[in-house]
């Protein structure tokens, strides 16, 4: 797909990325690869997932994109910093969750993503870099993704889960609460409940479309076509495509299978 | 490892039927492989599920190991039956499970496992075809697996889940409950107290050691050596050590990394 924009996730979390990239740039074409043969990455260590992202990422520029979006929050944190090629325009999740959540914060920012994410410090050292003054507690949250992928984003049980979660971050006083997994802003009505009105959620696919807007802009490459959707897997799956019909609203999204070796 | 059984589950799970094949078999050596990278298998298409199966049994082959066991029940349920070539015994978990189930049941038997192995149908035939009048009722229980490599085993949370999952396994008035994937038995104490006294759990681990005790005596593959012990993994994991320690009460246990492409 020649003038298109790369995003990829290890599921089906990233399209709440593509959303936003509709929504803001309407004429893009988008390629979109959810790595579900290998999905989850959030449990799973550093080397690994920087070899699955440059897999990813070759697959999408063998397709022939103008630029890559990595919309999974643990392949921004683990791989991103350490791609040795930047051939192509590339942006991930973090730099513009941080940058929108240290605009907004009081002082004490909360961050929620997968185990790797929090073990990164990705989010901490972003968000100290732009205001070093921040308190921030963050906490990996393993169990958000399955609930979601079941089906449960607004349930009781859910509820539940998400009250043991933040319980210590909003013990610490958080202002702000930074979702650090594509998959929650699925799980906003139950964060907000659990956290109450006065905690700010920041979800950085908004934030990611502003970036990719400018950055192709800056660099001329807005699109000269009539936008194209497309979007791969690697796994077969009937969850992804129920998932992916609710977070783009598009009941006519067709799959593609494909192999990342 | 000339003269180990070689054993494969996508993670932690197959570890309980290793527990089971230590003291039913404890001359035996066992060479464990744990497909971290890739796991969960449950959520995934058998195409994938068969690809990953072949590349573990290449792996265990290569090191030399005398038998294979399945420990996984996704696994068993979608590969085992289109293995092409059994240079080598090979078993999984299915058929022991329902043996065992099929014995004790007085009539319905309720089946959990992962989505892959309730689609499948793979506990449903082999119930049938030992006693065809059995009522079976089987559900897809996607959260126990991160819930138990969460640490939350036994939980208020994971009660909770339970008893949504079991409810109407319970109202069909099942009497006995196969725990079709391999993570579930660190689950038993509360699915006991959901299920309630006058349900019988069934897990295939012991009928399984049961299985490959009697195939290796019948084929004079009993070991020879000391037994020896080693656990891999194609993804490091302190999840996986704490669990794995946890299963087989063996504080000293250590782990290999390995590359399964």
């Amino acid at each position: 797909m020649i003038d298109a924009i790369g995003v990829f996730d290890s599921g089906v979390g990233g399209l709440t990325v593509v959303a936003a990239l509709r929504r803001r740039l309407p004429e893009e074409s988008i390629l979109y690869l959810g790595d579900t043969a290998r999905l989850p990455y959030g449990s799973k260590s550093p080397d690994t997932v920087k070899g699955y992202t440059r897999r990813n990422i070759e697959f999408l520029t063998g397709r022939g994109v103008k630029a890559v979006v990595i919309a999974c929050n643990t392949a921004s944190a683990l791989a991103l910093p350490s791609l040795e090629m930047h051939e192509l325009p590339t942006w991930g999740v973090i730099e513009p969750g941080a940058l929108k959540a240290a605009r907004v914060s009081r002082g004490r920012v909360g961050v929620i993503a997968t185990e790797a994410t929090v073990r990164s410090d990705a989010y901490p050292r972003a968000l100290r870099a732009l205001r070093p003054e921040l308190e921030i507690v963050s906490r990996a949250c393993p169990l958000f993704v399955p609930l979601v992928e079941e089906g449960w984003h607004d349930d009781s049980i859910t509820e539940e889960v998400a009250r043991r979660y933040l319980a210590p971050l909003l013990e610490a006083g958080i202002d702000t609460l930074v979702l650090g997994c594509t998959h929650y802003p699925l799980l906003v009505p139950v964060l907000q409940r659990v956290a109450g009105p006065d905690v700010t959620l920041v979800d950085s696919a908004e934030a990611v479309a502003e970036m990719v807007a400018a950055g192709l802009a800056d660099r001329h490459l807005e699109s000269t076509h009539p936008a194209v959707h497309e979007l791969c897997v690697t796994d077969s799956g009937e969850t992804f495509q129920r998932i992916a019909r609710q977070i783009l609203q598009d009941p006519g999204v067709g799959l593609e299978w494909v192999e990342v070796v």
